[in-house]
C-alpha cells in the first residue's frame, strides 16, 4: 500500500492517535487506511454417507481437492456466502446445518468458517472454479491430495464427529502451514 | 476507492474475467482491489452472576453501553483479538469459554463475534475507549442505553440461555438498523 485510494497522495505508516498499532496514514486528506482479516465462508456438503470435494481448477493447489468455499463478499451473510459458493464451484445446492470449523489462519490474516450442510439429491457438476466434482465415501477420501490444511482438518472432525453423531463446534488457530 | 494504492493510477470498476461482482480495477499496474468484509470480536465477560459492560467514550454512540469488542487485526486469531479488545476498553483479563453469538450485520459489511468469558476477579477499570466500566446484575442491565442491537441480543441470550445453563452458539442475521 503505496498511495492513497483516496487522493493518490503518497501514504506513511504510522501509529494514529489513540492507537497502538501502525497504519498507512494519508496526510494530505487524513484518510487512514486499515488493514484487516478477510473471512473464507464455505461448506461441507454431505450427502447420505459421502461428502463432496472439488478439485481446483485455480491456483493456489490447482489440481488438489478442496471443500467449497471462497472469499465472503460484501452484502451478504456469512451462510449465504457459504451457500453461494457452494453452487458457484460445485454446482450444487446446500441446505446448511449449522457452523462447524471456524479457524484463524493467523499467517495469512484469513478467518476460515466451514459449515455443515446437507444435499437433499447427488446433483452437482464441475465449474469454471473446479476441475472435477464428486462424492466421496470415508475410504475413499485422497488424503494426500488434500488442497489445504484446514480441509484436512475439517474432514478428520467429520469423519470422527460422525461415530458419536455430534458436531460441535471446532475452533483451530493456525500459525503457519 | 478512486486511485491504486499500488501505483497511484484512476481505478476503473468493472467485473474481471472469471468474476461475477463490480471490482475496483487498475489498468495501469493490473491491480484488482477487492473489499469485503471486517471481523468484530470481543467477549461477554461475566464475574459469578455478573456481566462486565464499557460506557463508550468514543462515536459511535458515544456514552451508550456496550460489551467489549472491536476490529479484528492482522496477525492475530479471533480469541487473542476478543482478549485484547476486553483488556484495552476494560483493563479486564478474561478466560474464553467458546463463541456464542456469530452475527453477519450485513448492511455495514461486519461480521461480529461475541465470545463468552468468565473473569476470575472483579477486576477492571475504565480506558481511553470506555467512560466508565462496571458489572451489572440482570435487574440492572440499562436495555434502553445499549450502543447496538447486537449487544442487546448477546445479553437477552445469556439470560434467557442461564435458566438452562446451556449456552449454544446463535446465529443472527441483520440486514438494517
Amino acid at each position: 500500500m503505496n498511495y492513497c485510494s483516496s487522493c493518490a497522495a503518497p501514504l506513511h505508516l504510522g501509529i494514529p492517535e489513540g492507537d497502538h498499532l501502525p497504519r498507512h496514514i494519508c496526510d494530505a486528506c487524513g484518510t487512514i487506511h486499515y488493514q484487516n482479516p478477510r473471512v473464507i465462508t464455505g461448506c461441507l456438503p454431505v450427502f447420505e454417507d459421502k461428502v463432496l470435494l472439488c478439485k481446483r481448477a485455480i491456483e493456489p493447489r490447482k489440481g488438489y481437492w478442496t471443500l467449497p468455499a471462497g472469499f465472503m463478499e460484501n452484502d451478504e451473510s456469512t451462510t449465504e456466502g457459504a451457500i453461494r459458493e457452494t453452487m458457484e464451484e460445485a454446482n450444487a445446492h446446500v441446505i446448511i446445518s449449522h457452523l462447524y470449523t471456524l479457524t484463524s489462519i493467523v499467517h495469512v490474516n484469513q478467518v476460515q468458517m466451514i459449515y455443515l450442510a446437507q444435499m437433499e439429491k447427488p446433483e452437482f457438476a464441475k465449474s469454471s472454479e473446479s476441475l472435477e466434482v464428486r462424492l466421496f465415501e470415508e475410504s475413499e477420501i485422497p488424503w494426500d491430495q488434500l488442497a489445504f490444511p484446514t480441509i484436512k482438518n475439517a474432514l478428520n472432525y467429520y469423519f470422527n464427529d460422525r461415530k458419536t453423531g455430534e458436531f460441535p463446534l471446532r475452533e483451530i488457530i493456525l500459525k503457519s502451514n
